[in-house]
């Protein structure tokens, strides 16, 4: 028996030692570096082994991982395994860089990287900095989620009726996600809450991710299209609607996926609270208001028609001229609250607390 | 040549008497019933033959022929075909009651059918009446969607940007359409319009419609998803909205594709003009307001993924639970003003008018 316990501490030991991460959609073993294939959801569960900077960034851009916080983990986590196979200082700089301006919209992304890179700049191990700020950024999202949960969760109360879109989850970070980790917070607690999942067109994050992450969790909910939100809020049917974040910028607007900003005015002219939920991560000091966020314009294709694991089919005429921003932006006026690791702030106080 | 012009003569004689219809997205003559297959359009141009009311039913369902106008007018000349068989009236008057459940939230289709109740009632020759009173209302709506679009063309100055949802146009009534046949005759009088088109989820009548025949008619327009729409408003991109109606309450309040009331919502807070575009057979004066028009709930399948030429795929979890109201109510403080064969009315003047 004594014996059988050793081995088993040891075996905590090793695990610890080699800190294995082994999350829902990304997985990362000394520079071995899979990711959970998100385009193919829910239909088909494929688990794409990653080799190098140019496949993580076509797989950044492909959105086969999407999410801001999971794209700056992704990408740390591909920094990572390349200082594991040996590269030089430089090459790992330039990688940076390269990952850096893969998707411009996310702010997570660029200053998960900026950390990687002033780690390699104060230590004479480079190597080990850039593995360890890797593990740590992904092992502090994990706990940033689960106290946003907590906060965001409070003011749940029961039998509400939840609107969100995009996917906040699983999917989109290292933990139990953002907006649908206060969904999912509220539910452990007994709140039996029911959630709207708006389909998030043109790439269907909502239908396809969040319905899916919602099931897996045993979490009621009705899907829509982006359009039926309007009519459920003048029924009565929405008690609140919780968004994520891309950026927030000093004074309170903030990029998120495209159709959030419908959604705020929405909430506003129907009176419903509507509050962002987002790590402080997600927050830009740099960036003095909404009108600075470069928003990135996608392929057409995304919107003349869908792509998935049944392939590609395209229903408008096959040329049509397309507009398809990938993120909006809301003014903070429209924002109830910000559910933050740090706390629930209203604009004012949300104001004051990033002053600080 | 006297002989050539005499054959000429009476070829046009005799398609005057048969009256042949030889519509855009209809054809009818003497008793050979065709409709185009607005589910496999644009990229399949397949014709149906219908031969009885039971296939003009399942056709009316399945949204191969869609629109509140045209519903109206393929029932019509459906129950045209039957007295053209020779049926009896019995049998006619109850297949006017299978069409006229057919679908329940536009108003024309009730209307028409009412109208050829009321002609077989006032005749002896029940055959010859049911005939001529389903051209009647071909033709009137014809001459309409004329009207309706020279009123609307005067109020669109030049190079405005006009947002639209589904499709109002030669595919949704016998002539140049409603909303879109005032964008039509704006482009005809050369005032260089461009449209934004919502693709209008779930059923893609924009996207796959709207865009097409914008493209035959060689206007220019940006084909966008429906959550796309307030962030082009925020911007400043949309001068008017113009949008269509199934079906008008008496106190102004209206039933239209799902995707309307959030427009409506979205330009008020924009202080951008809305139109409601329609003929007066889409006014319900038996309907005091909004609230108590039915709204069709549609099949799940809709929302959990798309159908068209390309077959039906799925992309949400197979038995996501949904909601598919496939009308909203806008209430009639929401529109600037009721565009309709009778003039441009604002909500005072239509409340004055439609009591009369």
């Amino acid at each position: 028996m004594r014996f059988l316990f050793l081995i088993s501490l040891l075996s905590v030991f090793l695990n610890a030692n080699a800190l294995a991460i082994d999350g829902f959609a990304i997985r990362y073993d000394q520079g071995n570096l899979e990711v959970l294939n998100q385009q193919k959801l829910p239909h088909e569960k494929e688990w794409i082994e990653v080799n190098s900077i140019d496949e993580m960034i076509e797989i950044i851009q492909s959105l086969k991982v999407r999410g801001a916080p999971m794209i700056g983990i992704a990408a740390v986590l591909s920094l990572s395994q390349l200082a594991e196979q040996g590269e030089s200082l430089e090459n790992i700089q330039k990688a940076a860089q390269l990952l850096k301006q893969s998707r411009p919209t996310a702010v997570n992304l660029a200053i998960y990287i900026e950390r990687i890179l002033s780690a390699i700049d104060n230590t004479p191990d480079f190597k080990l900095a850039v593995i360890e700020t890797a593990k740590q950024i992904y092992h502090e999202d994990v706990t940033l989620c689960e106290r946003i949960g907590k906060i965001g969760a409070d003011l749940i109360e029961p039998e509400e009726q939840i609107l969100t879109i995009c996917n906040t989850g699983s999917l989109a970070t290292a933990g139990i996600g953002t907006a649908l980790g206060v969904i999912k917070t509220a539910h452990v607690q007994g709140k039996k809450i029911h959630v709207y999942v708006c389909e998030t067109r043109p790439l269907l994050q909502g239908g396809r991710l969040t319905a899916w992450e919602l099931e897996e969790n045993d979490i009621p909910y009705t899907l829509i299209c982006d359009s039926m939100a309007a009519m459920l809020m003048q029924q009565g049917k929405i008690d609140r609607v919780l968004v994520g974040a891309d950026r927030i910028a000093a004074n309170g607007d903030f990029a998120n996926k495209i159709g959030t900003y419908s959604l705020a005015v929405l909430a506003h002219h129907h009176k419903i609270p509507f509050h962002v939920v987002a790590p402080y991560t997600t927050i830009d000091p740099t960036c003095p208001q909404g009108e600075m966020i470069e928003i990135e314009q996608r392929k057409a294709d995304e919107v003349r028609g869908a792509a998935g694991s049944f392939g590609k089919i395209i229903w408008s005429p096959l040329n049509s001229s397309v507009y398809n921003p990938a993120f909006d932006v809301t003014p903070g006026n429209l924002v109830t609250s910000y559910i933050l690791d740090t706390g629930n702030w209203d604009r004012f106080s949300f104001l004051m607390h990033i002053q600080k």
